[in-house]
């Protein structure tokens, strides 16, 4: 039967739940050294970036993702100067961290130079050109050790990594030991923020977990979530520091701060999403508080 | 191989995009006078009640939907006594309903009273013997036929209906000549509230047409959104009235009289969670304002 | 879309092969002391029986597998009066082998007297009420144990039992000694016929396998195919003896013996089919003749 | 979880029948002027070439289809000389071709270019280079077209085409009158064969009515069946001319045949296979004499 699509990508959460996306294209496909890399075209979404099976972004929805990720940290920071990212090889952190005009230098550290280049090639959307911005450096190397071996300090640093999945490159990067790390790498005034994991209720020992880990590091930790409709469910996000408490940040001084930046024209984020995003309902906040577990380096977190 | 799951419930949402279920048990499977009816145990969520090949809702998360779509109304009306439910066969709106001390009488009118017949047998959780309790009464009609010929008045009126299917029982109950019905049965300071389609990006026509539509009846519209995790989705709801505006209605009111009912042990829904559902992301709602539909009977909707 | 089907069952024979079947209903979902049984009723197919996610038989096409595995040993022995079946619970064995006028006494030993009450219950026509004839005698047991213990001698003895999953009940009746101790319980002239594994060509180790084994204990053995459209395969079965040679058994004679007992009016056993099951195509002929495993007691088979 | 296949072809047979294929690498993906192609890599069958959503033929197995289509007709002929083939745009019906030595012109009448220059990038092991061969010439046009503008007489002529789908381009070579047009071009002891649908018990409307379409055209008819892994069924396919009587072809001729021409080294076929072919079993020569369809040019047969 001609109308039935036939070429199917189906990402599994879990031995018994799936979710079909019909592809129009299988763009690219390969393995670099550290994850395979798929490159679809579906008619739903638009194009989809897949590392190790898992949709990580997708056109239609991409800015819910990023917006989510890059503004709540940077708005709240009155001004920030100096930006590190580790990950985010699509380039779309990219995009969003430069619209804050406070912002003078901008370093990506990621481990997988050829995800950026499969990016620059198939993803033009996503990074709009900023590999190559003036303000814009880019490292390929493991995050943790770069930042073990330098003494740079950040206003903000971005963790914009894929679920720690067993194997994958990343898992190191969750660790109290690694998050003491980064906090060390901050100004006083700096903010972390990061994905989180799942927000699915049967799926939230990831998002709970980093919590706590975070709870051992900062005085303050905020965790929020937003639906992404290519990720077919809500997904978690955090961000913490020792002196901005996110939740109670007004939606009025976002909405100023976005107007006084230039930068009222987002798609997804504004003071009213702000507010959304950082009032987890309560089964979330209860399942996240019913996690115990703090995740350090001699028992790191995998996923599934 | 064993470990694969090998019965499985697959739910289109479009012919690109679908969700599967793994089955543990297929525990019923059915046609009414109405609908196709399947109830189905998961490992994942539970049971989960079909209708016409779509989720309506699961043991494990039904609680977000019933209690997103039942407490605020409830919460903001100072004492709802006088309350219908068109649709709702589950029970499980009578549950959340029946939790408010003030309530008096409660109205169910469904049309099909095999399911409700079906659920009283195989989802006792959800109704939790509600069906006989003595303030309730079901009446097995068609809500807009029953409300065309009384004339009682109520204080909030929920519309639990699955989604308006082309040849579905409900597709007349979503129209605006319907909504003036209901407003000319509701007490002066009453309440519609009721589920108003998918909040997905790509799947938002029918919300956008339901705010517009209700837009044209009633002083106060807000939409609103909860992720449902069986439905692999946000799910958009929406309440009306010429009185109460639930975006700016504080959480600190809706704490204190959840408290003062003896309901905050309620599982989703208190203050924060009011805030998280009325504050819809920007997206949503400029996708919502972007739809200029008006339903009309002469003109009704039909779904996915 | 309420065009899809969204009940299905899906078999997979190997981590990237699979095949959906739109399932109408689920009729029963088990767990036997031996095995998960489901049947369900598909558009397609009928009624389906399936053991531990394996399709067994199907309503529409199960008088191939069985008239298969049966009619050509039962055809070349002259006048089979005693007959014993190991496995076979569906009882469509017992129907096709009473159609043989010879026939004295039949025996079926298996194991699982669950899956026999449900196909009395959900398969009744498989069995046709054969269970209960006169000349049927029922034992549940298993059949190696059975064998052992008893001298009874048989004219035919068939073996209908699933795949020799691990963990199943059967895969220790797949083995040399097994097949010498069934050899001492024929008489001279006696026949052993059995199902024998898949025939796709990147599944044939089972097969190849068995004839090996086979061959050491028999002095002819001939391997034969049937394509099962409910298998989706071509499926594998075989036929040892130290008397009879299948593949050159005139088609003719087969024809006639039918006639003679009455038999002409059988769905897919005829001569000419007898030819088509005996003459394997080349390629399998070679990949049967590739595999050089013998199956022995301290090494037996198991399968995907 | 790593261990699934998330990329998948699913081939539908019937709203209710469908088979997954886990897919390695979709290769290419393009639409020519007459069909859209499908060239996949997958683990269990290898490179695949699929049109309109239709696996062709598949690396391990294509053998299988070819041989079947070509060697019956090309090997009881004495002595071809000249022959013709319709589509055969794999190249693969070549390579079997020119495996008998008599041939001193094959034609192949495709009408879809770009196809074949597909299959001469992607595809080199089933074309083996033989479209630069001296002996053979090739016609990007529609073959009935081709057939009525020409003269030429043939020893034998194949057709080998995708099933008739729809809109797909070669429906109208299935009709009587094309038969024909066939005959015409046939010299007296030619030969036709063609691939001729699918065998399944439930699919032979479409293998039935070519054979009663070709019976009004010649006077020996002979359908015959390869199971094929990569289908996932029996095929069909058919013989005819006005001489020779396949199924009555002797096996012994068959193989010395293809001694004195060197070819005892095919993969699929000799005179076993050859009698295995020509044997179909009785329910599917009792379906195929149910159905009463004659094919003709003002009432196409498409097929699902």
């Amino acid at each position: 039967m001609v109308s039935y699509n036939w070429k199917w990508f189906i990402e599994y959460t879990h031995p018994t739940q799936a979710h079909m996306h019909g592809v129009e294209h299988f763009v690219y496909s390969g393995q670099t050294a550290f994850q395979k890399v798929e490159i679809v075209d579906t008619e739903f979404f638009g194009r989809c970036l897949i590392l190790d099976g898992k949709i990580q972004s997708a056109e239609h929805d991409e800015y819910i993702y990023h917006e989510t990720l890059i503004h709540p940290a940077m708005t709240m920071h009155p001004a920030p100067k100096r930006v590190m990212i580790a990950g985010g090889g699509e380039g779309a952190v990219l995009r969003e961290i430069l619209k804050h005009p406070s912002v003078e230098e901008v370093l990506m550290v990621d481990i997988d130079q050829e995800v950026i280049e499969l990016c620059e090639k198939y993803l033009p959307r996503w990074n709009a050109g900023t590999y190559h911005h003036d303000k814009v450096k880019i490292v390929f190397e493991d995050a943790r050790k770069y930042l073990a071996e330098s003494t740079e300090q950040w206003d903000v640093i971005f963790m914009d990594l894929p679920e720690p999945l067993e194997n994958s490159p990343c898992y190191m990067l969750f660790t109290r030991e690694f998050y003491r790390l980064v906090k060390e790498r901050l100004r006083g005034s700096g903010i972390i923020a990061l994905q989180a994991g799942n927000l699915n209720i049967r799926l939230m020992e990831c998002h709970g977990a980093i919590y706590n880990t975070l709870k051992t590091v900062f005085q303050h930790v905020d965790s929020y979530g937003a639906y992404i409709p290519s990720y077919d469910t809500k997904w978690g996000f955090m961000c913490a520091s020792d002196f901005f408490n996110a939740q109670d940040f007004p939606a009025g001084r976002i909405d100023s701060r976005l107007q006084e930046r230039g930068m009222n024209d987002l798609q997804y984020y504004d003071g009213l999403t702000h507010q959304h995003l950082f009032t987890l309902p309560k089964d979330l906040r209860r399942l996240r508080a019913a996690e115990l577990r703090i995740i350090e380096d001699d028992d790191p977190l995998t996923t599934y």
